[in-house]
């Protein structure tokens, strides 16, 4: 950075010979946040890593964020310290430069607007639209985990006896810990983008069943994915089996995870296996591109097929509402 | 832009060897702008203005926009339409890209935030440090429209008898058009870049009492204006005179000119008074920069200097507060 806050635009010296990318997120209280039962300095975390996610799923090396906020007459500057703390914390952790912003009142709620710039090599973005028909699909790390520490820290907050289900303290604090402080993807974006390894790619924000259409859609196919494969932490086994949930359910619908989903040429599988074995990264397969006429599906423990049901992650609100049908009334 | 809406992250060739400007917004219903009484197309023209002001007042090109909405549930998609409307004739004119953004519900006001890039010739960007003892001040354009224009506006829409005052319908129509549709002087920031003319330079957004206060402080250093120089309007100073208001007050305490302010040394002036003329650019010399311990001062028409007083410009809100005060109780 040649020149950050304080001037009419921060100024800023951009790699020779790097694609620009750009990506930008607002988040509203009591849409996608709930100030009643989050410290501000967990939202402003989270908040920076759905933006550095972004720039994961490009393949792309985030460099400069711009903050933007509006706060209503009822938060404190305390308040407003402690979510920069959080997005500080982040962007340190990736090496991103906070370098701007706009600081503003709000009549009713807190909004935060977050832009964050990334660089990649020219022609090796990950996109979402080159999935062909007989591509393997990927995710990294595992899947759920987020949703299952949100109802986790949800029934501890209403002292339901769920809370009892997860009786092992390291697999609470896992869970928690995936919902509050997920990680971007970003070295095995880099890694897949390096080497030319993925087709398409996609963050899982909105739920692997919610994500995976976004793919299909713009790569104009179907999928198939396999149930049995779902990559699932035994924090997320041992938690969904307390409490009676159907721990595929949370790996399909849990939102917030921040893992990478990806699309790899049949041929290129033995390369993405040395390479993610050297890069110490977590791939997992777990299905397939199909034609487009098949539609997205699963297929069962029991080797039946069935359409995926679509969904969208709620955030927040999903606790309140779909969490309970989707995970309760297994 | 190689890939815009649609994917994780807007992917963008950033022209070689350019510096990258970056700059955010946030605007909330209810502070910045007031949904009763504007139409959301005006609101989208010059929230784009705004930003593109600030790329102007670096000197840079305006390049590529991201726009996020949270947008509540009264308002409907037509209105959303009317609002990126108002975006796309703003960025259209000055060519530039609309490649991104994000929606979001709201539960109370629409909040609206934009980010702008643009790009610079390295070592020329302006900023608001540079300024010097003994350097001239310069606005571009005529000062205080933007408020007569507001004022004219809320009389006809409280039917209040000063609307009578404006009875030039040309008049009438410079003023309104000068306050919903404002130029971001582009080209004037990038002739004082190209030729290194402006020692420091900024835009006027909280009007000239509310942004000379900035290049002050951040150079390091006071100024004296003189009210007999200030710009104003031939539409301008007929509606004071036909209201009774001072034009001088609606010059010194008006925001949302977006006019340029910058500061030249001495020995340039005669380089800048040539390129002005050359490029059709309106520069007005209006003051000198003086050391810090004299403060900024005005300098009446009748020959005596007196402190100015450091105003903030509330947008929508201050007609009505301080517009009153300021302008009808002369």
């Amino acid at each position: 950075m040649l020149r950050g806050i304080g001037d009419d635009a921060a100024v800023i010296r951009h790699p020779a010979g790097q694609t620009l990318l750009l990506t930008t997120d607002l988040l509203a209280e009591g849409i996608h946040f709930d100030l009643a039962s989050t410290v501000l300095e967990d939202i402003g975390y989270k908040a920076a890593v759905a933006n550095l996610s972004d720039i994961a799923a490009m393949g792309g090396t985030p460099q400069h964020m711009l903050v933007a906020v509006a706060i209503p007459p009822s938060r404190s500057s305390f308040e407003i310290e402690q979510l920069y703390r959080g997005l500080m914390r982040a962007c340190r952790l990736h090496g991103v430069d906070l370098v701007g912003g706009d600081t503003s009142a709000s009549r009713h709620g807190l909004f935060l607007s977050i832009t964050l710039t990334g660089t990649v090599t020219p022609g090796r973005a990950l996109t979402r639209d080159g999935a062909r028909v007989g591509d393997l699909i990927y995710v990294t790390g595992t899947l759920g985990d987020s949703l299952a520490g949100l109802t986790l820290l949800e029934s501890i907050r209403e002292k339901r006896p769920v809370a009892n289900g997860g009786k092992n303290q390291r697999h609470r604090r896992y869970l928690i810990d995936r919902h509050l402080h997920p990680t971007p993807r970003i070295k095995e974006g880099q890694l897949l983008s390096t080497h030319r390894l993925a087709t398409a790619a996609i963050d899982i924000s909105d739920g692997l069943s919610g994500d995976l259409p976004h793919i299909c859609e713009q790569s104009g196919v179907g999928a198939e994915i396999d149930e049995t494969s779902l990559p699932l932490s035994p924090a997320c086994r041992a938690y969904a089996a307390a409490c009676r949930m159907d721990p595929i359910r949370l790996a399909l619908t849990g939102g917030e995870d921040y893992e990478l989903l990806f699309t790899v040429r049949p041929t290129h599988r033995a390369k993405l296996d040395r390479l993610a074995q050297r890069a110490r990264c977590r791939f997992t397969l777990i299905g397939r591109i199909r034609p487009k006429g098949a539609g997205i599906r699963l297929k069962k423990a029991n080797g039946a097929s069935q359409r995926l049901a679509i969904t969208s992650y709620q955030h927040f609100h999903r606790m309140h509402t779909t969490v309970q049908e989707a995970t309760w009334s297994r």
